[in-house]
């Protein structure tokens, strides 16, 4: 299959005859390159890099950072974003041209909006926070991480304050990973999620009939968990001549020039068979979705995702929407078996697909199901609200934490090593939490169009083809890149704005196949 | 074992109080970190660039040349240079500073002297060359490759021309390799190494006990070949903590700053046991070197080894002065016949030991043994003069490579495929081929001095011990980088000049020995 190849009139491409754009693309195009050289070599820093050249890496990724924003503040690329900016909406431009501009706009704000010193000095308190996150978690002590995200507060406010914002600080947090994004927005979208999530938990408390998920824990030796991970990845349609799996320690997606170089890593677990699989159809979301960028966006800021959300659209999609599916493990679990006959031993693939979607309140939020998983974040983002555009006091974050985890999940962390001090996230910033939530809201908008477009996606799914699936997220979607803000996208992929109900009727759904409620929802069900 | 911890009195160091060397270092050590980024992005291309990437990689390598190479041409380098240059003899400084200012000087007068046209011109005809080079060999037809051969000679006249040189045109291509060296003085060299390697063919032909090599032959699967590549790196004393081994199509040594990330590879072949040990031992010398450069030189142009010569003096010294004596594989054949019980059943180190220093004159420089490796090499070098600074005519080529291996060898090329059209290296240019047995001269001289200076030298491997080894090396050598010359070097880690005599004495014991001929040397003997 050839992944590259697109429909002439629909593929975008940029005005290239352009004095101005093929300008701006010349000045581009090496950045792309160096951003990309300079995420393999973060890529080697977490899969190969040995112990002892930690700080000969750091000056090598420093020294490339220094060079990309020499040309990132230059004087001409201004000159030429302040001429693009006053015609690029006539019509003898493209999209594409106009997705440029935007994309490049923003890098170009936010290198010369940021002075060196601010992003040096986040560099540091990161890295002192990491450390200080590290000790506070092992001793189970918050008040040694606590000045560390004080700190790191009072740099995120300073950052929100240079970029600018219309309503409010956190709003310019969240626009560096959803662009154009708002908490105001993001308010309405969540209440019906934290809404049905409760519902549909106490439902399943109360009514629903227990699910057995033991068949996934067992002795699963790893080489038959990469083989299986690799025919997923197949089967999804990833394109192996432009990517590549491998392990690492947590799994991730990574590009270095998107739609060419696209790779994936899973972790497989010897005792849990779901923790690779589940990685192989997400990190395949992303990477089908970077492999789908037009060839001639390559190499320039449009190539790629159009956002956080976006891209966890994608990964959710292929791994909740369609890879929790009965009618998907309708072929593939036959494979698993295959893979491992004594360990799975009298499981049919009803029983697996069921035990994949078992629902369980948990502490930990990677390891949570679909319906709990946006509880977690939710709690995250009423959080960042209060400490960037409230002025939540550092010491009192722990009880909050706790008490929110007793109100949506009706559990509470017996310590802050498992509650507040799980992750590293908040050494780094905030604001990109709730790209997790949106990109489940976005992916079940999308499935439900997919759903409408095929009335037959049931039955071609468990028919062992996905090829249709790919093909029209890649028309309708992959091939844009960035070009559109992820508002706009969405628009245009599903006909509608994002908005919560998708996703809700999805779960509800999927919820009351697995746990055979009695049905309320109109939205579709799994064949 | 710490290997970065030097005795302070000898551990170069830079006179960085100096404001010119300091502001030297401050435009070197960027330019070190984009050199070893690069290195990075060729050695994914090696090992793990997807087909479908070739182009996008291609385009991130051309980027970062262009920055190294504003860079390198930047007329502040140049001016400081020149202030440099009138007075870093002075006292005050010290030899790391003579060695930078010489060694930046080298690759400065590089960049500035070729043109930006002439070297697009050398990467668009070797790329030419390398497509001509593959289809002439498979077809077996030299006229294929001779118009890009042409051209490449034009080339590399014209590079010789721009470098500047004394006698001949060749030495302008030598130097890039091995600084100082010129064709007048290999000559002097390689004459009684070529006599000696003919007649001691003659005698082992004539009068030698046949040796049986029939032990490395077989079915060795290469998990194990791995495991034994890994536990002679650590025996010669390789870190691990700033290296890595790897498998690739063919060995290579590769550095991202050295002494912090040194990596080596290694090609195991299923049917012969000696080509992934070999290759750990080779490549474990090129490593060593590389890893015992002064963590003051590190990312400097003299951090590493000071010349290709004196490189492969490091990877030959290991391979074959230890790594194929009987002293050696003493204590380390248990390992071998350990891992391959029934492969090696009835074989002792020493029949071991003999069937790696077996001699047999082949028409494939990369399969030759001690004896006749250095005609494959004398071959091309009295060729590449030939072409370079003679007239050869390219036509005549062919005909000259086959009479020259019936002279020396006694074995003459069926078809051009496998005689002048053996290896991809006339695709690049001229000039490095002459190191390989230079390094063998550099190696054997050095190990005279070791066994001069350890009188119970066999005693000591033999009991298991290669530490005492690599200390000395290290304070002698390693430590050093490249802040000398070669043959400067030579002279201080062995007391003289280079000289051939230790080579041709070295080899002949090791003959003697291997097929029980009457002793003639006064060199040596292997324990």
């Amino acid at each position: 299959m050839d992944t590259t190849e697109h429909d002439a009139r629909t593929a975008p491409a940029f005005t290239e005859e352009d004095a101005r754009i093929s300008e701006l693309l010349a000045l581009l195009r090496p950045l792309a390159d160096l951003r990309a050289v300079n995420a393999l070599a973060e890529w080697d820093q977490n899969t190969a890099l040995p112990d002892g050249a930690a700080e000969v890496r750091g000056a090598q990724l420093a020294t490339l950072q220094g060079v990309m924003h020499d040309r990132w503040t230059a004087p001409q690329l201004g000159t030429l974003l302040e001429e693009l900016g006053t015609v690029v909406d006539q019509p003898k431009y493209r999209d594409a041209d106009r997705g440029l501009v935007r994309q490049t706009r923003r890098a170009y704000d936010h290198a010369t909006k940021l002075p060196r010193g601010l992003v040096e000095e986040m560099a540091r308190v990161g890295a002192g926070s990491f450390e200080a996150w590290r000790k506070a978690k092992s001793q189970n002590d918050f008040a040694l991480f606590a000045p560390w995200l004080a700190r790191t507060v009072t740099l995120q406010r300073e950052v929100a304050d240079r970029l600018g914002y219309a309503e409010t600080r956190y709003d310019a947090l969240l626009d560096l990973y959803e662009p154009g994004m708002t908490a105001t927005k993001l308010d309405a979208l969540f209440a019906p999620v934290r809404e049905t999530a409760t519902a549909l938990l106490r439902r399943i408390q109360t009514e629903g009939q227990p699910v057995d998920a033991s068949c996934l824990e067992g002795e699963f030796p790893v080489p038959g968990q990469m083989e299986l991970s690799e025919s997923l990845l197949r089967f999804m349609g990833y394109d192996f001549e432009r990517g590549q799996l491998a392990q690492s320690p947590h799994p991730f997606t990574v590009e270095f020039g998107s739609p060419y170089d696209v790779r994936v890593t899973v972790h497989p677990d010897k005792r849990f068979i779901q923790a690779a699989l589940m990685a192989a159809l997400h990190e395949g979301g992303h990477a089908l979705y970077e492999q789908g960028s037009a060839p001639a966006l390559t190499r320039t800021p449009v190539a790629g995702g159009a956002s956080m959300g976006a891209h966890e659209s994608q990964s959710r999609l292929w791994e909740n929407a369609i890879g929790r599916s009965q009618a998907f493990w309708h072929t593939r679990f036959a494979h698993v078996a295959e893979a491992y006959p004594r360990q799975l031993a009298g499981v049919d693939a009803e029983t697996f697909t069921r035990a994949l979607n078992r629902v369980r309140p948990s502490l930990i939020r990677i390891e949570a199901d679909e319906v709990t998983y946006n509880s977690h974040i939710i709690i995250r983002y009423e959080m960042e609200k209060a400490i960037v555009n409230g002025n939540a006091a550092i010491e009192s974050l722990p009880g909050l934490w706790n008490a929110k985890y007793r109100d949506y999940l009706g559990i509470e962390p017996e310590s802050d090593s498992e509650g507040i001090l799980q992750d590293i996230h908040w050494t780094g910033g905030f604001g990109y939490f709730p790209t997790y939530t949106l990109g489940n809201l976005y992916a079940a908008q999308i499935y439900a169009t997919l759903r409408k477009e095929f009335p037959d996606f049931d039955q071609r799914l468990a028919g062992g083809d996905t090829s249709f699936v790919l093909r029209w997220l890649r028309e309708r979607m992959y091939v844009f890149g960035a070009i559109y803000l992820p508002e706009a996208l969405i628009q245009r992929v599903t006909g509608e704005r994002p908005q919560p109900e998708y996703f809700t009727r999805y779960l509800t759904a999927k919820v009351e196949e697995t746990y055979r409620l009695p049905a309320t929802s109109h939205g579709h069900t799994h064949a």
